[in-house]
């Protein structure tokens, strides 16, 4: 079922850092990208990828973390992200990706959540600091970074009071996301 | 298997107007976009939709169909969607919607089709004549018209030769959609 994996789908930030995953995995689950819909068919969006610890160090430091969660600065030691995937934008092809990205990240991290990954969707990057880790030349532009591994949190989903949607963390570490209900999303039916 | 589903998601534009599509099926579908990420969590999309065949009717003439096929203006008498799902912009919760959009359809069109339907995300529309059919306010605005219902033709995925992306309709009207092959996609792997 579609719903399991898309409630399963959180965006998780600590990760068993002593799980890999395999380069293969990765290409796979961006060939769930490549097989969805974009916008006239232009398919605009490259990846690049790493699965290298090494690699991985280089790009932890130009990262933003859950900007709501003040006292937290991101994943220590052992909860750190197993893999990055930078989602690209071809610029030599357009100006525009319409809403190809979005799609893109979705069909991904369910391929990685159905394979017993997960992952957190990064926009707070220092994008020329990581394009020059990937050796990206300038029409490749980084639009998001995928962090990617094990996950070692517990998400629940909480539904909004008035318009209070940050998360938090509790006591026990759980992390809880307020969703506005479904009654405020829906403006009208006919 | 999420591949399955993600490959069988093609964008559908011609439908059998016989099958119907609940309301609370679509209902059920914008649920799946609820659950999915959001950037910030802010939740800044809203929906309308229409099961109505005649404001369906209304909504049609204001949609661009398939920019490519150059002798088709879009899907004949008993070929029409069932059902559309306006996809909007709460402007008073921001100007920027971030890739929740793609996040969005992506889950509510992976839905559609798990249940047996389709649909085709539509962005050459004219939004002020649309808003005004669902009598939306000046703080939604109209970022996507997702076509929905029973789908009633053949569509097969091709591989691109060299930069040619346009998809094409053969003689026995089944629909070609050329995607650029995995390697073309993957810039860099570390």
């Amino acid at each position: 079922m579609i719903r399991d994996l898309i409630k399963k789908n959180h965006s998780y930030r600590r990760f068993d850092s002593s799980v890999k995953i395999e380069p293969s995995a990765i290409e796979k689950w961006i060939e769930l990208a490549r097989f969805s819909p974009s916008a006239r068919n232009l398919q605009p969006l490259k990846f690049a990828f790493s699965t290298d610890e090494s690699i991985n160090k280089l790009i932890l430091p130009h990262l933003g973390w859950a900007g709501y969660l003040k006292d937290w600065s991101g994943p220590e030691e052992g909860e750190r992200p197993v893999a990055y995937i930078a989602v690209l934008q071809d610029k030599s092809l357009t100006e525009n990706v319409h809403c190809d990205d979005g799609i893109a990240v979705q069909s991904i991290l369910l391929g990685a959540v159905e394979d017993g990954f997960g992952g957190c969707i990064i926009g707070t990057v220092n994008k020329s600091k990581v394009a020059k880790i990937f050796k990206l030349p300038g029409t490749l532009e980084i639009l998001w970074i995928i962090a990617l591994g094990k996950p070692l949190e517990k998400v629940v989903i909480e539904t909004t009071t008035g318009n209070e949607i940050k998360y938090w963390r509790d006591k026990e570490d759980v992390h809880h996301v307020p969703k506005r209900p479904l009654d405020e999303l829906i403006f009208k039916k006919v």
